[in-house]
């Protein structure tokens, strides 16, 4: 296999190290069941240290692509969903996982705070985006817009003008990442389709009736939950 | 309607209320979209203070049973689903569903542990048990014991012995909790049935990749689902 | 008293009310002990719900600004501390205190990250604009540009350039809040200006060993206890 | 260096090793300064697998008793304070930091649970706990009964059995990690003596005015902070 890995200075080192091994596991230079190359093979063809090569082998671990088994190495367990492949550059797989990383806290706050100050009219806006989002999808469109659109009156409901400017920063991300999820729910079951829209009611619900840890986490179970099936189509395919 | 409360000077006033109220609506006294006494009713009645009042109400409204309309007071929403009020007496609700509160912060770090610490033979009794479970919930029978015992290897997997000591304290409880919730399940959908095992089996492949915060997240949504299942007929039903 | 209240529509009802009786206690028309106006004199005279009341009054309660007894109301429990009156216009406290709560999940998230992938590098950046900011404080001047590459210098070292952009979106608000407190500092004990040092030291110190639940924690303790200086004079004063 | 490690069939292989690491450590068989046996020399000399060595390394680490330097190896940095060597068997030291991983989410969770909940009478019983432990400190005794109280008082507060089921069950372990942190703080400067006194004020504040999430902090900071000075000469001594 092919080591030459090309080195970006402005990019963190595990991030690209993670990029070039995810992309050529999308490509098929890597096969389900191939032995990765050693920790020692990587770090003289990369030239970075071991803490960098175990954190972009971990991430990979994390997110069901590879898995490892004692004093044998790394291999590869599955080729990601063809949606993430279809719909992403494998170099934009990774900052689209960072996104959905620094949403997971933060949404999580502003759903608890939302559960706590939202009023009437605040649900309602909450509740349009939703039954929006969930006839667009009905109808096998992409609803990402609906879908920002949720998320943000969910923002405009904690009634702090703070989480409405973070969102407002994270917008093209959030989009992008959208975008690739719903593309793939769509080419899903209608299981999944479902699922996807009652994770959506179940945050309204807990908003709506002021459960605050309720709200916390059926934010966050969304979001992570969202990650997941970007990387792993076993799970609710 | 008698609004006739009796006061037991060992339980929490608000817990008392709580059940009390709770009592009515399963007995039908109160039905849906009947108005609840007003604040000043109950107080006379009970002789307690406002925010006993506030809290018994808030916690009815939170598990779906009540809701209240700005200055016209609070309004039966619905009867507990058939099976709660099958499967429990109206007096042990209350401290059921305080179970699942002290379950949920507890459980969710037992979780993020055990995704640090977990042996293959820790991973395999957690699976053992989620497989057993799923052969008796097929089977169409009652698994409390493997439900109990897919928690408790987790604990176990943990590495800290204080947490398989303290699901010790609570096994009587926890059993009462999971027979009235898979009593539930058990007359469903089959798509609820579904999920109650998807719910577990994400646990456990949290636990196994090693995502520490996937497992508590995990854990603690399967645990707040529960309860909502409990108390709450039309999610998922 | 004076209950004549203005109301602008773009602005939180309940911000409203908060801003507006905080500015009534930092005037010196409501003093220490004064009884604060019944919830149906100022239903009527701001003509607003009784849960948005409720709001302000809750929240001027969690700021130790007020107490309230049962039955008889509302007090004054205290004016805010000499140098929050001194060095912030009271219209714009409620937005300050908005940042630390928007904040708080966020920087405790990123802390728990930089602490799974600082690397050598990015601690040295951390425990310099430490070291800066402790240096400029024992001098006596104001060290909130410091202060604030202390945090920014940890969102580097998360590895997620989200975390960046969302603190560059905080920034005029994040120094804005520095000064006031570091204002309050500076004239305060030489305890509590040891005490501010030992948090962003303990924060260092938990990211530097690795330690993702110290982290998370220290820096959430840090930012609570900074918006408690803030609005609280008897503690650590 | 004796690499003479014995194996207990019963205890968790990566605590033997952490233990009998520190027992070396305490015992000055390892001194400052001193290299740790690499990690193929304690895989054969105690037949354990990489990731076991790993774990009990990270918490040494994590315990600010040893440093690894990149390709160097780990490396003694402090002995434990002599407060634990002289109040704590050495065999006994993983089982009480165990003891406060355990504590740590479940008491930040009860404290936010008696925020919501505590009635006066509650609060009467903490602060009323809270002066007997400051008055018995002062005087220059080890107050582990009246913390242990300060404790117990806040579940009680907290309106779940549960809870105070949950802190019974770990009294013992629980009073005699209090008894070495009071040991230790009671030989240490005067500082650190109103240090811990002024967190333990700091949770009842954040009970007292209903602050869930400042409750939640306190408590779980106190905790964190404890476990800190324990294994760790430098910080507050």
């Amino acid at each position: 296999m092919d080591l030459n890995f090309q080195i970006n200075k402005r990019e963190k080192l595990s991030d690209q190290l993670y990029g070039q091994l995810l992309k050529k596991i999308v490509a098929g230079e890597l096969k389900e069941g191939d032995k990765l190359p050693s920790e020692n093979e990587i770090a003289q063809a990369f030239q970075v240290s071991r803490p960098v090569i175990r954190e972009a082998l971990m991430r990979l671990q994390a997110d069901g692509l590879i898995y490892s088994r004692q004093g044998a190495g790394s291999f590869v367990k599955a080729r990601p969903p063809e949606g993430l492949i279809k719909f992403t550059a494998p170099s934009d797989i990774a900052g689209l996982l960072r996104c959905f990383e620094a949403r997971l806290p933060l949404e999580g706050a502003i759903a608890s705070l939302a559960a706590q100050r939202a009023t009437e009219e605040d649900l309602k806006a909450i509740e349009s985006a939703l039954i929006k989002m969930e006839d667009i999808m009905n109808k096998g469109a992409i609803a990402d817009k609906a879908d920002f659109d949720f998320h943000m009156a969910i923002a405009n409901a904690a009634g702090n003008e703070f989480c409405v400017s973070i969102l407002s920063t994270l917008h093209t991300a959030m989009r992008s990442g959208m975008r690739v999820a719903l593309n793939i729910t769509k080419t899903g079951s209608k299981e999944r389709l479902k699922k996807v829209q009652e994770e959506h009611r179940t945050i309204y619900d807990a908003i709506a009736i002021g459960d605050v840890t309720a709200a916390d986490l059926a934010m966050r179970y969304h979001i992570q939950s969202a990650r997941t099936r970007l990387m792993n189509h076993q799970r609710g395919a």
